[in-house]
């Protein structure tokens, strides 16, 4: 098999055959491309990147920085049950040095100010992966806020979103048909204190992120908890049925998603969104989910 | 395993287990329900229901008539290629004789004046089921106008609309976008000409249909070129699968699509429909796509 531009022999197949070089360039004209085509950075941005230390975000962190845009990292520490690896901060850490990026870290206890982080996770009665994402999605933001970026990055890429496309698709309810409209690259700002996020790997597989880790010989760090090849949930394994029959499946679908808006066809009063009563984060309650389960642990 | 409304022993699990009596009520008060909630029939109205003979527009047929709608059927003895059984249409007028609906037969040869079907296909220069479904569509409206109906009702079910709209998905093009309105239980009308169409199978599977024929004890007639279990195709395929993992998908999705609107992000210039300058039939040409065909037969 051929590399489909240069012609030499092909080292990979995903969509088409690529030699290591020309994979490699291609991932990063895709990336250059999709932040172009949806104007997500502008001249001169600062751009906080998500880094847990996987092949997706550390694929991100990569190819942003080849491309010259101002980006920083951030990695959160997380020492949940099993969601703990020690090596993982020391991998993005020496990842960032090596490439010059300003590298941040923090954890939820030491951030949030949580004392007993079990007990939160306890007391919040979610899913371990809804409370952590609660937690994340918050810190993100007031981070990226008070530390003046612009814009914050993270790798969702074309199996995320077409995971959260039947998510939403299986479950009728108006709630979820609002949803729809976080399958785009990017998101505004909602509210004077949310940041806009963007998602520059929304047209790339999980599979060439892996492929883009494994060619540049950057060190990912692996979690028992929700790798890549731990998931068994029905969605991911209908997509991957789905993959063996139409290996483009999910590349299509996030270019019809690119070029399609979804909406209710109800009319969906629009969340207003507020500031917590007790920290000021943005909410769309009077106490943030985040202040209510801060409360209870002070009460249980 | 009992049904799930009287306890009986179950005869038949789907989405849930039913009893013969219970399966059968179940269906025709879905039935009702779409038509109630879409406002797919006022009172009075004069329905064309397009039986083939299959499993579909039988149910279809049946249940109209069993909720008291007042139905005619026109079934078109088909004559091209493989796609020929002689007995279908002997099914469907005794089908119809024996439950008092008016029936009406007619041929493409007859009803388009073409005197040799198998050199208009040839010459159509479509796949043959393209072909067959374009003159499928014009000989329905053109029929049910003259003869004063007021909708055209088509059988197409919840295993239609996915595989519709996996093609949709799949082909990421502005040109496709525009059919997701066609995925709706009613396609309004578009020009004076035009009939409104509706679908009342909208929410029920295809295998709900075939057992409804069965324990109804509806004759079916089966033809081997578009027969439920001979499809073969990428997309049949991947709903298969998807079926066997998640079995209530297709419904589900049905009930998603019956909530939102999707929308192409960019202006799409609306078609204008104006009459054909041959045959006076509604079209987005100057000559329609059949006398088009017809023409290229003269001169070929």
């Amino acid at each position: 098999m051929k590399c489909k531009i240069c012609k030499k022999e092909a080292e990979i197949k995903i969509l088409a055959p690529y030699c290591k070089e020309c994979f490699l360039n291609q991932y990063k004209k895709k990336v250059e491309r999709v932040i172009k085509k949806f104007s997500l950075i502008e001249k001169g941005e600062k751009i906080l990147v998500c880094v847990s230390g996987g092949k997706d975000s550390l694929s991100l962190a990569d190819v942003l920085k080849k491309l010259n845009y101002d980006i920083s990292i951030l990695h959160i520490d997380v020492h949940i049950g099993k969601c703990r690896n020690i090596k993982t901060k020391e991998i993005v850490e020496k990842f960032a040095k090596e490439r010059n990026i300003p590298f941040f870290v923090t954890t939820f206890e030491e951030f949030f100010d949580i004392p007993n982080l079990e007990k939160f996770f306890k007391v919040a009665k979610r899913p371990i992966c809804a409370t952590c994402g609660l937690l994340k999605r918050q810190l993100f933001n007031r981070f990226a806020r008070e530390n003046k970026f612009e814009k914050i990055a993270t790798a969702h890429c074309a199996d995320d979103i077409a995971k959260y496309f039947f998510k939403i698709i299986l479950s009728p309810s108006n709630e979820a048909i609002d949803w729809f409209s976080k399958l785009n690259p990017y998101t505004p700002s909602t509210h004077p204190k949310l940041l806009p996020r963007i998602r520059p790997l929304i047209e790339c597989l999980e599979i060439e992120n892996l492929a883009y880790t494994k060619f540049s010989k950057i060190e990912v760090a692996y979690c028992a908890m929700c790798s890549f090849f731990m998931r068994n949930d029905k969605i991911t394994n209908v997509l991957r049925v789905i993959d063996e029959k139409i290996p483009d499946f999910k590349f299509k679908l996030i270019k019809t998603l690119e070029k399609i808006k979804i909406e209710s066809k109800k009319e969906v009063k629009k969340e207003e969104i507020k500031e917590c009563k007790i920290c000021g984060e943005p909410t769309n309650q009077e106490i943030c989910a985040i202040c209510k389960i801060k409360k209870k642990m002070n009460t249980s």
